[in-house]
């Protein structure tokens, strides 16, 4: 019926599919399915009494506002006040360096906008977060990969694929999605180094930062670039966007999020995002503003930090408990996620199947390896969830999915 | 400091320039002001008490699924409504048919996305919708334009334009923006059967169709274009995309508009969204459903008519009262925006600097019209929007245009 649309698609879309997560995420809607499938964050600790104080005070003092047109730039009060909490790591930014974006997925849309003409490289982490491989791959970038290991992003490897001239790298420095690994200090350093060298600017992509369960939190790479710059510089965030989101930290179901960058990018950003939803919901900024305000994030997060830590030691111990010797998975400080490697010979996504029929879910490794590079393997690798399972349901996932891994050990080796 | 950045835009981004409706919102904060710039619902007409009651059962009953991740294709409840209420027009959609997007300017976005190759000629009406231009404009999309007069887009003209073979036709029927005007039945009729004519799908932006003052409703393009099908198609927009949005209706602080389009179109939007912002913020839809619930959103409209109307009638008294005479306008059956003609000779953009100084402000025709066609004298034009400024404001506010007018008269014959 509908051949006039189908045969006028642009050459963007072709190879065009849909993401494993969301197909995994309406899974999540059956009650039996145990899913360490999406990110998302714990039902049971919203703030919802003070999302209610929140409203409240909006509903009395401020509604006319929040249902009306906003600024393109966010809603002012919200900017500076990520501005100024940022200040706390560092980055001095002033309101104008802020645009909120609608979730951090639109960030990543806007810079792939701004940034990537068709065969573009883009300099990745393998594995990288699959909705940046999703947003790029829409303005045609291709990519280069440089593997992980569990200190993050080997920097060591960082140069041959620098001097071939990508157009930026985007990395996850903080217990990274999937790994759940952070990049160390020193590599941290070596990164910045090197991305001056050879001119490449960083999009440093920080939705987890704030999740940290142990250790020290490390030093920005804004902070380490701003190092190289000279003393007059002023503001700078010279080679580095940075981003971040209130989807872990405050609520997903928002769609807040955040680009700290030069006041140059910002404005053609701004431009970008006219055209694309012309704002962000003011209704969700200005509840936002009144939830997060007078330090109330701060100890929300305390909170998440005792919550995910929890869940994240009950997922580990049942790993230990149950899953064969053959499995290894990385150990996160924070964030939500863990990365796990099956045995040689293993398939993820056979797995995911015999995990599916006893009602637990996950993403399957390949996901999260760009397009023609070399997958590491990414066949033997599956990322679990940790923060959005109630303890309860977490041991007893990993016990179902032993049982699936059990299953089809038995059957690779007859 | 930025030049890492600065020298890495993508081709797309050339030209890019800020829309001057957003350049003017900004003025809006200043309450000296009076402006018929912005597109904005009045503030006075918000269903604050309906959204109170809203917020209190979403914060009692619902509020983890409103601040948790959703689907992609929006919140269910919503999306059924959307499917009910088109039903009375002929749009018969099922729910899978409709697509949530970040207001109507989202969905104008993924449709370049999914449409436009760079150089494909997009037909437009001259003049047009402005954030029309600027989502499509960045997908590389050249224009072919058609003029409109007082009953909406000349389909004489259409022929010949069709004929060059464009890669869909944009339009927008009911009281279009700027030009206030509406498409009549017969040139419905016509413009249908070009389209099919010549295979030339057909975007149908309707933001403004509940809000008609007089007259009676005319038949949407979808409902037209189905005659043309064959009998047994079932469900078909074989050859039309409807847009709509909440912005006008409800608010447009939500950020809630939609698509209603063919299922395969419908799959293809969902992956770019994905990309795009992951899904609209729940707590934006959950919150616009329990408002619009019930029938209230009827109700609701039917008092906007009232009170639109009555602001409609109040600029076309005072401008027949304090224009000068050489100064034509159009006189809207709906929406929110009527398009006067200044005597020839003068210039929107120059008045619009004597405007500002007299304290009002309006939007010059100039930016309605695509790029590199045929302006049809949009410098001679200004929109002006007569729903967001109180009766006795939009009196005084056409005074001082007039003022502004007549000093520019006086200039320009001296």
């Amino acid at each position: 019926m509908s051949t006039a649309w189908t045969s006028r698609y642009a050459a963007r879309t072709k190879g065009l599919k849909s993401s494993t997560i969301r197909e995994l995420l309406k899974l999540t809607q059956n009650p039996e399915v145990i899913s360490f499938g999406g990110g998302l964050p714990a039902n049971d600790v919203f703030p919802t009494e003070r999302f209610k104080e929140a409203c409240q005070r909006v509903l009395e003092q401020n509604l006319s506002q929040a249902l009306q047109y906003g600024e393109t730039e966010g809603y002012k009060p919200l900017r500076e006040m990520i501005a100024r909490h940022g200040t706390r790591y560092g980055i001095n930014a002033q309101t104008e360096n802020v645009l909120i974006t609608t979730g951090s997925q639109q960030a990543l849309d806007l810079i792939g906008k701004l940034l990537i003409n068709a065969g573009d490289r883009i300099l990745v982490e393998a594995p990288t977060y699959l909705g940046a491989l999703q947003a790029f791959g829409v303005y045609g970038a291709d990519y280069v990969s440089v593997p992980c290991d569990e200190n993050g992003l080997r920097t060591d490897l960082l140069e041959p694929t620098l001097r071939s001239g990508p157009k930026f790298m985007y990395v996850l420095p903080n217990f990274q999605n999937p790994g759940g690994t952070t990049l160390t200090t020193e590599r941290r350093s070596e990164l910045v180094l090197l991305a001056n060298k050879y001119g490449t600017p960083i999009v440093d992509d920080d939705p987890y930062g704030q999740l940290r369960y142990e250790g020290e939190h490390l030093p920005l790479l804004v902070l380490l670039d701003r190092v190289n710059m000279p003393r007059d510089s002023g503001y700078t965030l010279g080679n580095v966007i940075y981003l971040s989101s209130f989807s872990k930290t405050l609520s997903p179901g928002l769609r807040l999020g955040w680009i700290v960058a030069p006041r140059e990018v910002i404005d053609k950003l701004v431009q970008l995002k006219q055209g694309a939803d012309l704002h962000t919901s003011t209704f969700a900024q200005v509840v936002a503003y009144e939830v997060a305000r007078e330090n109330f994030l701060d100890e929300h997060v305390k909170k998440l930090r005792i919550v995910y830590r929890e869940r994240r030691d009950i997922m580990l111990d049942a790993l230990a408990q149950y899953f064969p010797p053959e499995t290894t998975w990385t150990r996160p400080k924070g964030g939500l996620f863990l990365w796990v490697t099956l045995p040689q010979g293993m398939e993820a996504t056979e797995l995911l199947a015999e995990a599916l029929k006893q009602n637990v879910a996950f993403v399957p490794g390949d996901s999260f390896y760009a397009p023609n590079g070399p997958t590491q393997d990414g066949s033997r690798h599956l990322r679990l969830n940790f923060s959005h399972a109630l303890p309860a349901e977490i041991r007893e996932g990993i016990r179902r999915l032993s049982v699936a891994i059990k299953k089809q050990l038995v059957a690779s080796h007859s």
